[in-house]
């Protein structure tokens, strides 16, 4: 053997990664951010009793996880009104969506997302073989019409929807994600990947029954709960669907800390709304410090926001790369037009004086 | 849509689980264990530096861990004393062990273990449309020979073997596995579970050229770390291999404190060494349990003891049940004729105080 001889999906994949971390590009230019903005952490944090819950928690984690998140999924029932078996507990959205994509996409089946959206996804989509149909965005948004329409024309078992939607911020009512269910092709599933939904206005959140298994929601306490780093997030869905991950999950899988500390900061309500206030303001933030450079805000539902450089993507990419040189981590869309903005993540008044600093000397160097 | 269309491999899965945990156990018999001794969990703990450590980076956990472990490979690469393009770090062996399948094992391709061995490798080759061989231990070991001679028969893409085993805790010389890489087949590789090496004689050790594409070993943070609910480890093998990882593992899929106790850990060589003494002191002391019970402890190469009750898989499975009934956690080998053992996972002394306790209590209800 002189070359490994990978299973026939995996020997067609690229050796790219869908993200380049923090850390590496830090590596790569040989010093340390003094803002991290891009990958839509909460610089807010988690519940100061969600710290204490897992500093609590290091003594016991000689011991293996309970391998059912019972007491997460028995709070989350409560938190969202609904019964335990709705709810599977996973690695974060990203870990979650790709055991749905394998539970759910064989070779060759067609899957729906929009053009820009969450990459992460489409690795997924990739590394189980399925085949992606994209979408153009419309006005900045995904445009559910045209999802439907393409999932009808592909026969797709897949149609993803992020609502609210990441990397542009925007939002549909959830009566327009209702209406959506009604008109999908009766073997396809809509994915709504909720993991901005607590920074979206009420009405951004759509009516649906929790047993309806035309689609699965998902969310994560890496966002609004300050969590990234612990991995950890849980899908709601139909419980013959949920019971369908107990066939392929790595069932010891989410860290013990992790579980107390999702639990801890589910309880903690007041520090979310906090959270959710401090958002708001720092969004505010944002758009002045991108007016008072001649750019344009987006108005979002998210805790991060994209700004309208006012040119093309290769601007905003010189952007992107000349805020790095100046110690700011923000990242952007990754495909026309949306890649005329660069996207900022909401953050602590320190780290927005850093980027209000920083902006205008990018800029200047770029030009 | 009225039952979820699952993808051809998910849906011949069957809905059982590799092991029910000892919280769900718990759940079952209403009352929590007073020793829980059967996951071969280190209740001796992981370093305090690894504690401390984890401690602090609980205020950075907002933060996404680092997709490429970048540190903890380095401190493994000295460690190692290999190049750090040998080293992939994933969620635990478990973790690993599901990305390699997927990535070597296409569906209907053979792979090869031994009847009785870890579970969870025959969970995910399933999970992935693999076909199993198994062949039997052979005096309570896994058998090298019959593993060549079986991946031969097959064409195996894989052939498994943990070194020391679970759950006998025999160990072969690292002679044996050298010899078995000169043996196999052109196409199979051989997996290498290690989770339990660091228990183990140093003469368990095969030497093999690091870069060398006929096999693949784990290691974990689990066990001798005792880091078990941190869901951290690495493997080592040819980076063409350890390169492909990257084109199908969740990127930022590992725990932020994850990356810092492991490192702190491995760091802490000091506190592994006396593990390993109160390891060695706690197996003698679960054979002198057994012994004042009539049963027969097996040489071990781990951090748990093999106890042949003398009788056969009925009387063990009742044995374990009794002592779940007397809160004791243990579990047991699957199969014939290992099953007749019980499994007892090594714990510090008020632990195996409990178990010799309860040990003539559970024997004398089942009689």
């Amino acid at each position: 053997m002189t070359r490994p001889r990978f299973a026939p999906i995996p020997a067609a994949l690229p050796a790219t990664v869908p993200f380049v971390g923090p850390e590496e590009l830090q590596r790569r230019i040989g010093s340390v951010f003094d803002a991290r903005i891009g990958a839509n952490e909460s610089g807010f944090g988690p519940s100061p009793h969600a710290i204490q819950a897992m500093q609590a928690e290091l003594p016991r984690l000689w011991q293996y996880g309970d391998s059912t998140s019972h007491r997460l999924v028995e709070a989350l029932s409560e938190h969202l009104d609904l019964p335990g078996d709705h709810i599977t507990v996973g690695e974060g959205v990203d870990g979650l969506l790709g055991n749905l994509v394998r539970l759910m996409v064989g070779p060759g089946d067609a899957v729906v997302t929009s053009d820009g959206a969450y990459p992460t996804f489409n690795y997924h989509v990739a590394g189980f073989g399925g085949v992606l149909h994209k979408v153009p965005y419309r006005d900045d948004a995904e445009d559910p019409q045209a999802l439907v329409r393409e999932a009808r024309r592909t026969g797709a078992k897949l149609v993803y929807l992020a609502n609210p939607d990441n990397p542009m911020g925007s939002w549909h009512p959830g009566k327009v994600i209702q209406d959506m269910l009604e008109e999908l092709p009766e073997d396809t599933m809509l994915v709504l990947d909720e993991a901005y939904v607590e920074f979206a206005p009420a009405e951004a959140v759509p009516q649906i029954s929790p047993g309806d298994p035309r689609v699965i929601r998902m969310r994560t306490f890496s966002k609004a709960y300050g969590l990234a780093g612990a991995r950890i997030g849980y899908a709601v869905g139909d419980p013959d669907l949920i019971a369908g991950f107990d066939r392929i999950r790595n069932h010891f899988g989410v860290n013990r800390i992790a579980q107390a500390g999702a639990l801890a900061a589910l309880r903690d309500q007041a520090w979310l709304a906090d959270v959710l206030a401090n958002v708001a303001a720092a969004r505010d933030r944002i758009g002045k410090i991108a007016a008072d450079n001649g750019m344009r805000a987006l108005t979002s539902a998210t805790n991060f926001v994209a700004v309208d450089t006012g040119r093309d993507g290769e601007y905003s990419r010189a952007l992107v790369q000349a805020l790095q040189g100046q110690g700011v981590f923000i990242r952007m869309p990754g495909v026309a037009p949306l890649d005329r903005c660069v996207r900022i993540s909401c953050a602590p008044a320190p780290e927005l004086d850093v980027l209000a600093d920083r902006l205008p000397r990018a800029m200047a160097l770029i030009g």
